[in-house]
């Protein structure tokens, strides 16, 4: 990733709570996380272009009927309605497109993403736009279409210790395969983000038990953010 | 499960597509398992009630800032908008509730669940509704609130083959555990349905190679069903 020319940075937060956790009462901690992220990047690099998504306050329509038929239409033979029906899918998908980071503030929510986040990801997931998709291709008929290049950061908080690889909970958690998976497929993997430590020492999970639902969020003094990638390299 | 009184049967399609693959153009796949599996249920028991839920066609609102306000706040306490901005999710979860067999159609959509049929998920997790909460509760804080003794079949469908137990894509399927895990929570596990062998031989997915994508999956003739549960003794 180059520093001397503007990255496009491109936020994306998923939790329908809007304002800020420690700040606001009953806050979103991944937005709390999103924002310390960002605000501290940019300190040190405010050249850089931030495009900010807010999937949890405006969720992005599911994938319709219409929207299938129109995606797989070639572009040239999309009537005006098809257009129309794709107009949020495009904007989505362009923003992923144009973005050098990619910073995902996502909340478990009964042990997934967000279903509005996982509506995002189904309207960025797009034929000859995000991935290609050739029959005829010798080996894999599908292929990534990002650009190589891309960094992923996923800021993730939830109600209960565990989670984590090797803890009791770790195969329940399907936040983090459930947005590395398909973005992988379309060519966008993690890797660590050098030079951004802020965060590093909240890798620590509270140890706090209990379950994964929000009056127990409200009330976790301790933000618990995880780096997906690079975790302790963050 | 007693088979002299009647049940109550909760068939869930999420596909964004109507009509029914091999009779309708485009059709969805899910959606002619679900109807072929409800069809063949009744023929046998005329008696049982079947509640129809379509998540695909209509879908549910993601949650919201305000719905998860009024989610934990007991319902004595609640005001009118509260009570209307969870006027979906009480119905969705009295549907749960209410049901003995739940019969999920699951396609896979970018290796998840479609997103409206996360948002159904995330409508039906409710706190001293479906699960409860109490953190002054010896051990676990949660505890699952459906009745015991109901029974889930989900039946999906999907572009690629490998996305079974030890297949070189599994790890990357994201749709049963999608759904198991969460469900699980309430107290909703699998358990293999006995005396309905009508899909068994569809057990076999059809080796057709290719993408998780939507062209290929419509032309794929042979449906790719797999009950979860008991997928052998369906």
């Amino acid at each position: 990733m180059p520093s001397s020319s503007p990255l496009h940075i491109l936020p994306i937060d998923s939790s329908a709570r809007a304002g800020l956790s420690g700040r606001d009462r009953h806050g979103s901690h991944t937005r709390r996380l999103s924002r310390r992220f960002i605000d501290t990047w940019m300190e040190q690099r405010m050249m850089d272009v931030v495009t900010y998504r807010d999937v949890g306050q405006k969720p992005p329509q599911p994938v319709s009927g219409d929207w299938i038929a129109a995606a797989f239409r070639p572009p040239e033979r999309r009537n005006a309605a098809q257009q129309t029906v794709l107009a949020e899918s495009d904007q989505l998908a362009g923003e992923l497109l144009a973005a050098d980071l990619v910073v995902i503030g996502a909340p478990m929510y009964n042990f997934g993403v967000p279903a509005q986040l996982k509506a995002w990801i189904d309207n960025v997931v797009r034929v000859g736009v995000t991935f290609g998709f050739d029959r005829a291709r010798p080996g894999e008929p599908y292929w990534p279409m990002l650009p190589t290049g891309k960094r992923l950061v996923i800021l993730t908080a939830r109600g209960d210790y565990g989670y984590d690889e090797g803890g009791r909970l770790a195969s329940s958690n399907l936040v983090e395969a459930g947005l590395k998976v398909p973005l992988a497929y379309l060519g966008l993997t993690c890797s660590p983000i050098l030079g951004q430590r802020e965060l590093e020492s909240s890798g620590v999970m509270a140890q706090v038990g209990g379950g994964a639902d929000e009056p127990f969020m409200s009330e976790i003094g301790t933000l618990l953010p995880m780096a997906l990638c690079g975790r302790n390299s963050l």
